[in-house]
């Protein structure tokens, strides 16, 4: 039997959060996951070989910097970054991000063992 | 090479959109697509046999049906719908709802030939 389904109020998910670059999985779907995520300041350079990723502004604003050029996104906005594309993603306020990608995703991508790499995701 | 990342405005986007229940395809990864739609009054009863199918509130709100219960959605909230559960969107005054789901999902899933069926989808 499939699960009942609920729905998700990314306001009060948003505000379980604590801490920056640090993704919870607020859905599941297809193989694919709803992460949510703040950021603040600048993440780590990476890019991901087999996945592309979905970024879309909920709150505040946030800068996605490429080798080559820097797209500002903001609330209401989002950004698909294909795979094989470096990127870094800097805030700097505190933005509320939600993300969509495979469950396989790692958030620091080829970087696989930064400071901010996170492999086990809490659920929301 | 992969195709410059272009950021997607959801209000901008939606006001492209003049008619209901014609969604709208508006990003593409992983095999997903994010597609966008208005819906205004009761689109039909059906089922996804293969896909699990998500909607997100931009705009406005709509109630999405079950054969046991409802869940009213408003601006910030999402649910799933998991692949085999009936459902049916209601929406009383005109609702913005992006929604994620396999690019393979058909809008009317089991009905094929419902009048509100789209097969090939727009992009925005």
């Amino acid at each position: 039997m499939p699960q009942q389904p609920e729905k998700i109020n990314l306001a009060e998910k948003f505000a379980l959060i604590p801490d920056h670059w640090n993704p919870r999985i607020a859905g599941e779907l297809n193989g694919q996951q709803v992460k949510l995520a703040k950021f603040k300041g600048a993440f780590d350079w990476h890019h991901h070989e087999h996945e592309d990723e979905l970024f879309l502004v909920v709150k505040g604003s946030f800068e996605m910097q490429f080798r080559d050029r820097a797209i500002t996104l903001q609330p209401g906005e989002f950004l698909i970054v294909p795979r094989g594309v470096e990127h870094r993603p800097v805030a700097s306020e505190e933005a509320e991000v939600l993300l969509f990608e495979p469950a396989t995703t790692l958030n620091t991508g080829n970087l696989t063992d930064s400071e901010r790499t996170r492999t086990n995701l809490e659920r929301l």
